[in-house]
């Protein structure tokens, strides 16, 4: 397999709805649009990454980043999920890949209805399916570590230490194309039943807000740091 | 199965730890104390509910409600995971129920190290391995909604029309056990090598803050109904 050739996926283009990408409820709420699921992702801090151990499921949290239509995850190569995805020497052509689902969600808010059962919440998910397998490739697994420190604070993998070669012998990375996604979403106020309109109880929506609190420093930091831009600029 | 006698779990006591609920890695980042489970589970929106589907790991966002040491997740009874959950004709005997990974994350702080290996975030997550299993008894079905409905807005199901006759009958509700759980966390600054002390990057923490909006009442709420208490306290 050539790990380095992005594949063919042109911008703007949606992805092919597959069996399991085609929700069985609510599919008005459903998308595949390439820049949707691109900014729900790039919004998100971790990603909930499922996969099946001994015929049991398993989600975990983890960080990821995106490279164009390439989803990277890292981990100790002594974590289960890194384990699992194949073969620790590296040997790709025998690396039969861990079937994981990656799903990632924002709440944007509460929606409370005048009735229990219309209760919901106002959200933005993607949900990603495929095969992961570990990257071999040393430029890509450079390119994938870059890109999972910017996924959280953009410009930050370039004002900090590289990794060096223990640390990169010591982290697996895994690799998840975009090819079998969706995104869902729910956004506006209650959706009561016409009979229930004047009953006595408030309805509406209760706006979830996201921010930061001021920086906390290390504490041992060297004189004369400055807070960099891309902080700033958060 | 009784499904109303409340499991005999002491206030105050762990979790007993298995080969599931055991780290790989950062063991000391692990607790089975149920309070702190608790406390992380209710403070979430959502949970990301696993299960295999085919072979495959599927992860979906869902509300969820806790009563004591019972999790409970509810759906369409047309949906996936409630189908493959059990019987739809509710003979629980013939459940086999349906193994599934319920997992809560709180993402607290950006840690941003001098080197871009020891990057991180400070979180708090449960995860919980179980078999979800149909409810059948109208009572602790009734009891379940109210649940997930005051797991978001404390107070709420009180006050909004409960459930009729047909809605109970299109959801359908899970029950998950907490049994197999552990939580972990990170918290405090970056761990960076001795060695990298004096590098001139930025290194700190950026705290996130979560909070709320100013609340969007529905356009076409009946004249006189006041913003209630449980929402101003929010």
């Amino acid at each position: 397999m050539e790990t380095t050739t992005q594949p063919a996926t042109p911008d703007g283009a949606a992805y092919a709805a597959t069996d399991r990408t085609v929700p069985t409820r609510a599919r008005e709420r459903a998308t595949y649009d390439r820049a949707a699921v691109h900014a729900i992702l790039d919004e998100a801090y971790v990603c909930h990454l499922g996969f099946v151990r001994d015929g049991a499921p398993v989600v975990l949290p983890t960080l990821f980043g995106r490279v164009g239509e390439r989803l990277y995850v890292h981990g100790s190569t002594g974590s289960r999920p890194l384990r699992m995805a194949g073969s620790a020497r590296g040997d790709e052509r025998a690396d039969p890949g861990l079937p994981v689902c990656l799903t990632v969600t924002h709440v944007d808010g509460i929606v409370l209805a005048r009735s229990a059962f219309h209760h919901s919440l106002n959200y933005r998910s993607v949900v990603v399916h495929g095969i992961a397998r570990q990257v071999t490739d040393p430029d890509e697994k450079r390119t994938a570590l870059d890109a999972l420190v910017d996924h959280v604070v953009p410009g930050r993998s370039a004002d900090s230490r590289p990794a060096n070669a223990k640390e990169l012998a010591a982290t697996a990375v895994l690799r998840l194309d975009l090819d079998e996604v969706s995104a869902k979403m729910r956004t506006g106020g209650p959706n009561d039943d016409p009979e229930d309109m004047d009953l006595p109880y408030w309805s509406g929506v209760v706006p979830l807000r996201k921010g930061y609190d001021p920086l906390v420093p290390s504490p041992d930091l060297a004189p004369g740091i400055e807070v960099p831009g891309y902080l700033r600029d958060l």
